[in-house]
């Protein structure tokens, strides 16, 4: 999140989904060693927000994520040539992914181990699904912005981080937009400083 | 700030100046002995925050603030009996104040050293005269955000500390609104965490 609340820059499209400088806000993450390996890129550098990533990769059995995290609005979608989404042929997850729509589609099996399953019935249904799937481990929220203020609204976020970067996008997708008057059970527990980034940890009380 | 990025939550007016929970954004700060000697109560605690709050307060010469800091709107200023602000016969601040109005009146000369001059040209005139005030030492920008918002567009901040409260308001007077898409010469270069609250302090490259 930028220091004034969003999570992608203005005017998102295809060719820029993270919108204008909204790239500013993976600048720390992308040259770590904990971001490259399960990405599938070798090498990369350690420094204090290494643990942070690690740990918050660890023990992740399952991922639900919105629509336009997936890879954008149905109407892009060819029913007798459906893309991939975003991710390729080869996605980061390796694990279920769950992902929140309106329109029906036929679950997605992709090389190493990620699936993508559609799910219609709301929320809920998707946390279910995505609990059974993780067998025990825990639960991602992808985002976007919309699905984390839904689930933080229902009371359903157990642990939350926020990776604030000082800097100002002036526009686009706000984080943190009617989330209502109290942190939904959770509560600061750590907090991790760099001059590049600000690792906020959350945890329900 | 809140983690949902107001400085003061929804339905402000005279009786509730802060807003519905904006009083939670001063929780930290007003046990702080830091705090309390300047506005004349004894005692209080010393943790981590009170150096961040020491720091902040040292050498202020002047302050500028909007009208809305000072006393709200002039609507409710009696030509006859003007009254004196929020800040009652005694005001913490010891020291000259610049209230940008588009409203002129006479200054104002209170007790304890502060005077309140009300200033109708502009946010450079303000501070031009903020700083000769200030005979070297430093010009607090008091608020609210929209005072802040014009300083930073115009690139006149050299210094700005962020106090980050890990609440949610979820409306209100928002801290960083429309302020464009690069931080004004800032960059984060410190960061003291507590439980309470998070100092994040900005400084001119």
């Amino acid at each position: 999140m930028s220091l004034d609340g969003f999570i992608a820059g203005p005017d998102q499209s295809v060719e820029n989904p993270l919108g204008i400088g909204g790239d500013q806000l993976h600048g720390w993450v992308l040259p770590l060693a904990a971001w490259r390996e399960p990405h599938g890129f070798p090498g990369g550098e350690v420094n204090e927000s290494s643990k942070v990533v690690e740990e918050e990769q660890a023990g992740i059995g399952a991922t639900i994520m919105g629509r336009n995290m997936f890879g954008g609005h149905p109407g892009s979608w060819n029913p007798n040539d459906p893309w991939n989404g975003w991710w390729g042929d080869d996605p980061p997850f390796h694990h279920p992914v769950f992902v929140l729509t309106h329109h029906a589609r036929e679950a997605l099996a992709l090389k190493g181990g990620t699936t993508f399953t559609f799910v219609t019935d709301g929320i809920e249904s998707a946390l279910d699904q995505a609990r059974e799937a993780a067998s025990g481990k825990d639960v991602m929220l992808g985002g976007g912005a919309d699905v984390a203020q839904q689930y933080l609204q229902a009371g359903l976020v157990d642990e939350m981080e926020i990776h604030l970067v000082p800097v100002f996008l002036g526009g686009g997708e706000r984080l943190f937009d009617g989330v209502g008057r109290d942190l939904h059970g959770l509560e600061l527990v750590r907090t991790v400083a760099t001059p590049d980034v600000v690792h906020l940890k959350f945890v329900r009380r």
